[in-house]
């Protein structure tokens, strides 16, 4: 349960410190851990997952990478930008070196890891100048990447049973929250109820709020920073409790945006990520799988979703795949 | 089976219009296809590749994305860089513009789609200026990317049966097959008998030659377009009987180098991308995957191997991952 | 003088063409050249514009390059991307491999060659698939960039004779001109007689507009590709017949925006760069040398804006500087 | 003079610590100085550099940027990778928007800033966490890039009188020295006797050794970070008493390779640049313009090496050009 005083939203330092304190995981997977709730996604939990592709349906779960994608700037966050190295045009003119007809063409793409769909490694938030399990983050994220808990780590892990929460479509209208909506352990809980599914230990929860469907029909606008429905403050508790191994929802930034607290940043990622552990996904593309969920009542699948083991890297974008 | 005319390696533009024309398999999905082999990857065989996962035990196929890979500079292909927009090291100096101690690192990157573990997209080869499904590559693959078979249209379809055959370990030494080794189709049942394990419709089969293993022991020498092991043209036939949806290998370029033909330059891929519609994975690692199915005995699992889905690719770099 | 017909903007192809016809400079340097008007920026004027150093005060003509700039993303062209290799909080940190107290920070850029202040190379505009000089357009400019007219080729010429044309201050409202505001050759005229300039052979022309002045109080809004002051089609004539060596604005795109044509876009650049074979300036900051020069009543000085030799491009940022 | 203790060459960090003393600037051009020796570049050097001008002869002295430079990957320098948004291939073929013929062809580049022929800017080494002027390093470079003394501040300056010392043809064999020759104060002055000039305040000086002549001959081979010829840590008083500008050479690393002191690397960098606030240019062609010299006996010239103002950069590409 969500402790009174941390809803007090006037004292963001305070309420991070003591969420900070009772969602702590540091030490729970020893010093050297490099993997946070990755942890509780064990191999049992791969065999439960695995059991839950009845019809062998498939879904990605990635937006486009491309030019026309959320982001405007902000901390030099721009859009891919992928260009040819070769082209069809020009070995169909002659343009090019090779014997016998061959032809071919290659690419390039240069864009931040968090452009788009994407993963949250470790390194990506600290407290206070502590990163995941209680090291010293500016030993551990320097200008060469993340020396310590760089994504790498996670590339054979991320694979298992998959839950959706679809808050946006329980609560929502018309399957959106609104802009600044603050999703809360009862607004899970609740959603959770109406599917008939149960999130727990292990499992990859992705939580849909509807957002992107939104910019989908009416453009970007502030997607990236601006107001958006996401997860309370006052959620860390279940983030913590449920020992799930990672969230994911189809929004730029997982929590509600206005933040709750004033003259606050994103302070539930300032728990989350160092204190918890955990993995997080954000504007992941749910649309389509939500739409399934709904269609058969099943919220429960095998996910995999698993980051391009770039060294030292933060961040990563992914396709995720479920399959029903 | 092969036929001996093809086995002629005096000829290379007869014997590929000879295998293009018993190969092909243009119009097979109809005009508008995107998606070629991956269409034999149907709901029925993620079914059968689901019910794989026994133990739970999940194994990462990619190599490490950073500037100590392969790369050289052929054909601008370098090694990815990877850049920081922000670091541990300036939030806990607090250069940032954070309140509440909340830090954070984000990252960048800039490399060829082709630059380590990879799939290559049906956009990636042409033969004599025809692209997959007998489009005019100079239409298809502009300075624009791939406007009809971008590798964004195999998002959600990669995840289902994989199949290793250990070529390295049963054919060569030490699990090793040397530099210039042609693999024809006996080494391929051969080695599916010795496993006894069937590569058939719907598949991804994953053809280890230990090349990696000694690249990882001896230095990447040449293994950028230098002499490997791998399949010989003569295979041809095999790939597109067997109907599998794709194949991948531990090296480079997937076909064996140097060339079979003189004067040629990758062969098989001017078959097995514009006319079988194959999607070929390259410089996969393969080992403790390997290692594993020797060890067990099982050289099936349920793989899920998605391309990110970047508008217009005619690749991506991607992080399969295999669960037994 | 610019004739009647072609004023008419009603036939964009028709005017196209007769202008081409005869403002055509193909052949005049032999059919190798790969200078365009370059050429006309000889010995005894380099010698002439040296002779204009008289105080020896310098100006940069540049724009700064960073992610504030003008880009919106049209046709994948992004701000620039520069990222740290090492800072100078690592090296403060002890974060590095060097030893008796040596540190150091490295850095990489990632931006489009007409990001920001730049000149148009001779391979960036054709003319029904004609290049510079008559040249195909196929291939001279291929996805391995331009293979004849490179702007590595202009890399130890552009240094001579620079004239400032304020156009905005002469003829505009406290020094702009509005934004559709098409420049005349009359224009041009009026302000060289008031400025007691002469612009002719050889010489690096500036037309000031006044339109960055407008954004940088304003903002960017729609300064790449958006309304803007700029030459009239009908100047192509003075273009041509000036023999100047290059001319450079303070504008995204030199010619006047909306184009004077319907349904055209950009007619202007079709004559300079492939009949003409001007080199164009884009986007240049002319603000605080035009300031220099309405104090002192001087407009022609020194001016080198040296293109990086990158091999193949069809286009270079540049810091021009001119010397008074 | 060099003292003798500098010339001790068992002690670097002693070494070090006594020569930044002797030659320290810090403070000379007052608390905020964002130029160093640029400084002593005025008004007056540039108008007797101008004068300097009498053929109207003028030389690059850049290399040219493309995947054939001299990276091999260190400190995750690579070489450019210039690729193309369109190509003239595309446009013959009609794969474009645009109306009434036109064409055209844009490009993008990344690349390190110190990749080929550049500017070390003074945020690119410390000394024991002191950047320029005395000034916390660790405040002044941070991952946003340099916030003091960035690349941007110099973009009007560099433009003066250049002087080429070509000790590769006065001392060496050939016209080149060797690999791990340390250049003296007294091989520069006997340089500077034999051209018939002087090198002073205010000069951008040109120090030839030759050793790209040989790489052009004999392949890249080591040549970044390899053995070079270059100066001798013992010039660092005629470095700074000279009260030249700037210093460029033609070597990767402008200080001798191997270093002189053992275990050390780059101390005359150390010195240099924090200390003495020294311009430094490396990987500039000067062959082109050495060979004139010799021709004509001039190595006195204007010269212009404006750097991109890139926000915030520790170096720039440049394009120096020479005018004698």
């Amino acid at each position: 349960m969500t402790s009174p005083d941390r809803a007090d939203f006037t004292d963001p330092v305070g309420a991070i410190a003591r969420t900070a304190t009772s969602c702590s995981n540091w030490g729970r997977w020893g010093a050297d851990d490099v993997l946070g709730t990755l942890n509780f996604l064990d191999e049992a939990k791969r065999r439960e997952g695995a059991a839950l592709v009845r019809r062998g349906a498939s879904f990605s779960l990635s937006q486009r990478f491309d030019t026309h994608g959320p982001q405007r700037g902000w901390r030099r966050r721009s859009n891919p930008v992928h260009t040819m190295l070769d082209t069809g045009a020009d070995f169909a003119l002659g343009n090019h070196p090779f014997p016998h007809g061959l032809g071919g063409a290659d690419d390039v793409i240069s864009m931040p890891l968090q452009c788009s769909t994407q993963w949250d490694g470790l390194g990506h938030i600290f407290d206070h100048g502590k990163a995941w399990n209680g090291r010293d983050a500016a030993r551990v994220v320097t200008s060469e990447g993340d020396l310590v808990t760089g994504i790498e780590h996670m590339a054979p892990h991320v694979a298992g049973r998959g839950v959706l929460l679809d808050v946006g479509r329980v609560i929502g209208d018309d399957g959106e929250l609104p802009d600044g909506f603050a999703i809360t352990e009862e607004h899970l809980t609740a959603t959770a109820v109406a599917h008939g599914v149960r999130a727990g230990r292990g499992d990859i929860v992705l939580v849909r709020t509807g957002q992107l469907a939104r910019t989908r029909r009416d453009g970007w606008g502030d997607y990236a920073g601006g107001p958006a429905p996401g997860l309370s403050f006052t959620t860390a508790d279940w983030l913590h409790g449920t020992e799930m191994a990672a969230l994911a929802t189809d929004t730029w930034g997982f929590e509600v945006r206005p933040n709750e607290f004033e003259h606050a940043f994103q302070p539930l990622h300032q728990i989350a990520i160092p204190h918890i552990g955990l993995l997080i996904g954000e504007m992941w593309d749910l649309d389509a799988l939500a739409d399934d969920c709904a269609a058969d009542g099943v919220y429960e699948f095998w996910l995999t979703a698993a980051p391009l083991p770039i060294t030292g890297a933060v961040g990563s974008p992914v396709n995720p795949v479920a399959v029903k």
